[in-house]
């Protein structure tokens, strides 16, 4: 047995995630954080497995549905992937982006859609207030109709980005820094900055930043959360942040300078997000097919952006943090980079250089992070499967 | 080996259904009564095995492709469902909706198609006289092709819906019975109302009642097809639904009064369609691109349906029926639910929603009745197979 | 062990082909003679072991990426088909077809679909100039991202059509002549007209002509390039050509006069394409977005290509060739059919009909050429894994 799968593997059986078989995942501040423990160490067995040629199919056939209600590369891959390394085909179901569906057309198209499906992952980031409800409205569906013996088992949720939360991302995000410091333990005390930045174009989902500021606190991370006025986060997520950091004994701040933010920090991540108030009013617009709303507050909101171009990642700024140069830089990518793939933008071309290996690593995790989430939600005993995995030896990648 | 299990091959075991054998799924008219009864046995064993964790793979690699010409969620969801389950991958043709193509082409995408392919399933319903021969064109065109040498084996053909018949959503239904009534000797002399109902849409697809009236006389239920007037049903399909009533010793009986078909009836379908003479002309039109007349009929059509809507089962039309609100409500879905999806549609809410499990339930037997239809056509012993994967008991889903 | 797979092994041992493995596949000019022989070997091995029903699975799972810049029906359906007889499932990369991406974005994208691929195929033929560049830059930004421990392994990349070659639709087309005149040796000596043929349609790509006259003449085929003055392809393609034919001891001749490529032929090949001049002044109009200036151009160049109807294959033309109407006709399809698809196009349908057959078998070695490739590329002993695959004789579809 390897050594390092031999060492996840018993720190998986010393962890309590019982909770996370059968069951979904959602929103990270939901799950303890045994769980996350658990979490990341099935995604880094699993990837040592495929790295080894090992194969990790617990499925030999089965579906894993997925539902964009936006457009995704990365994302749509990963689930894709992920799903795949376990056995699963991806059926994607196309509804089409702007339809906002509810009460009977969901469960009943959440029930016609899994009487094969193992697994069902869902990306709606667009409307606020409605993504992750709408993600509860399949689950809750699904899960009736296995208690009214229409499903002869009950597909399990995955989010791939609500309007509340960004799960995959945040522990591919982790799982990084968790490698690149060598253990989770080694993320206690340092200091993370994440902070708006510029960005041309209009309306990013905040559930990125969301979902770095609730999860980072729980494993002992200082973080500053830094904004211009306005740009407010979910209030909700901002005080569960708040109360996690003071949970662990980390610290949590807010500041409306991301120089501040930068001051010292061991890990910077920079990205655009739009303001809550904004993304309010421009769920309640769509609702109402308000087109000249929604054109009239696009025009406001980008004029809004163009006041905070100086929000950008230099090289300079750089040199404020705790190792220059050095110090971690991330971004879920797309990044918008100045004079590269815009005149301005979240990051120099030059610092976006710096870091682009990492950032490549960082999204390097996203697949493993799905599996993992998978796998634990559908195996009873995945110390036990992971152990006859590797027994059993098969190669993923045949090679007389 | 499971006693439900050994029943089932038991059952089958005493058929002939020796022709499905290579041969393809178009019509439920020109298959035995012997194949049929093969066809319901082998999607209950097939789910049987499913539902114990056993796999039904018959296939290590192979393509099912899927041509739509019409939007669907739920069939094509059967069809990746029922093909996964036997180990095909789903690989879709989209060829846009708009094309009615036909010779040197349909020849040619045919073969072009099928090199490694081993069943296609077709979805042609919006063209009366156009989707069961185009089906045709396909299943002449392959045979061609292997007659040829061009294609080492012959992909078999499945239905996903013609103008004619529906045989998947047939199947489908009628399993949902057997398993209601314990047995298909049970349904003889069960009284079946297949009726119209209104809609505030236009053009759905004949195939829907016309695959019910010719498939249920067959084991000797008693149906009764109520429309308005002027929305007949291709009347050479009518003609068989009373020869096969005949031959079976069952009733079929038409008439213009939704109350007096729903009289007594043990089961009620319910289902909105569009008139034959319509169809025929619409298809007329689209032949001549004739946008005008197009929109012009449609106009019409909707102002005839909305002299109809009393057309539509409420509880008090439920009374009627033998057993009350515990008759039989079925629907392929989606419906049009009044005061739900729609002002006013096929069905009251709370009918639809006394009934929803069970129209969920009758849902849920589609991808095993495409599955059957595939394993049928594509084994040559299908009982010995069938023994021979429950024997083998590779486990769907793995757990340690 | 089967006679056939025998030979087909020994002539694999026999060769030198240890470039291709972990190497890509964009322009057979860059094979060798022996890895080019290799190929050829390699899809006949698989076509033999899958017509005999043995599974060719190497992958257990993985995935097989598609971007497809240009519609593709036919090698669509061949990429699927032959990635998922190694056991890969495809996952298409839908980037729209207008943009033409480069720097930053290639080499994110590149990387952020890689994660899990095991091989990545490529269509971007509608650009002179651009589609191998691009494809390079794909294969140099995986390459780049394996170097960096961003990707475990090395995706490998297969051109599913550039600007410059077609080596799939040519490798299948040597197939079907291999296997014609039982051996690649037979090929020696037979005179090929490649030439030009009207359409009434315009910009074909010119990369069908060019990967013909830089393949055959490597075998010793005699090729006569024919084609309307102006109707050039590229020039440096051309005096490879002629080089592969000098050393080869071949003639490669080029006419104006499609009748004097047809006489005394053995085999010809006559398609449609753009001038080579013409498609480089369209892709600049496209870099320009100069929209007028694509329309002003599409008028020109139909306008030129109608003064060329005369170059269409008939009966008549056959009979100059060396064995009349028996001389083999080939067309990678779809083809202008003149009085059948079109009024005016590149054959009489008489002509298309008596040939059919034989570009139908031309069309079924795509697959097996696309799934050699991979093979090629993704096994270290070929040789030794075909043997295993054949020893351990999986059913590909089993049957009890």
């Amino acid at each position: 047995m390897d050594q390092k799968f031999n060492e996840l593997l018993e720190t998986l059986s010393g962890l309590d995630y019982s909770g996370m078989y059968e069951s979904d995942f959602l929103l990270t501040w939901e799950k303890s954080e045994e769980e996350l423990r658990a979490l990341y160490a099935t995604a880094d067995a699993l990837r040592n497995l495929r790295e080894r040629g090992i194969s990790t199919r617990i499925f030999d056939s089965g579906l894993a549905v997925s539902l964009f209600r936006d457009n995704s590369t990365r994302t749509r891959f990963s689930f894709a992937s992920g799903s795949n390394m376990l056995g699963l085909q991806l059926q994607d179901l196309d509804e089409g982006k702007s339809q906002i569906a509810h009460g009977e057309t969901v469960r009943e198209t959440a029930t016609m859609i899994s009487f094969m499906a193992d697994v069902i992952g869902i990306r709606d980031d667009m409307y606020i207030g409605k993504g992750d409800a709408y993600m509860r409205e399949v689950a809750n569906s699904v899960a009736e109709s296995y208690a009214d013996g229409v499903l002869d088992h009950r597909p399990t949720l995955v989010s791939l980005q609500s309007d509340m939360d960004h799960p995959t991302q945040s522990t591919a995000d982790i799982l990084y820094l968790i490698n690149e410091f060598g253990g989770i333990e080694n993320l206690r005390g340092k200091k993370v900055a994440v902070t708006w930045a510029y960005s041309p174009s209009y309306g990013k989902p905040l559930s990125c930043p969301q979902s770095l500021i609730t999860l980072l606190p729980r494993f002992g991370m200082d973080v500053t959360l830094a904004h211009p006025e306005g740009y407010d986060l979910m209030p909700e997520l901002v005080d569960i942040a708040g109360k996690f950091a003071a949970e662990s004994g980390a610290t949590f701040k807010k500041t409306h300078s991301m120089e501040e933010a930068f001051e010292g920090a061991d890990i910077v991540i920079p990205k655009s997000w739009a303001p809550y108030a904004a993304m309010e009013k421009r769920t309640n617009l769509y609702a109402e097919g308000d087109d000249e709303g929604i054109k009239a507050l696009e025009k406001e909101l980008l004029a809004q952006n163009a006041t905070h171009q100086d929000w950008c990642t230099t090289r300079e700024l750089m040199e404020k943090t705790a190792h220059g140069q050095e110090t971690i830089y991330m971004h879920p990518l797309p990044a918008d980079i100045s004079g590269l793939s815009c005149e301005h933008g979240e990051v120099d071309a030059d610092v976006f250089e710096d870091h682009r290996v990492g950032m490549y690593k960082e999204a390097s995790y996203k697949p493993y992070a799905i599996a993992a989430m998978i796998f634990l939600q559908k195996c009873k005993n995945p110390v036990e499967t992971l152990k006859a995995l590797e027994a059993a030896g098969k190669d993923r990648w045949y090679q007389a």
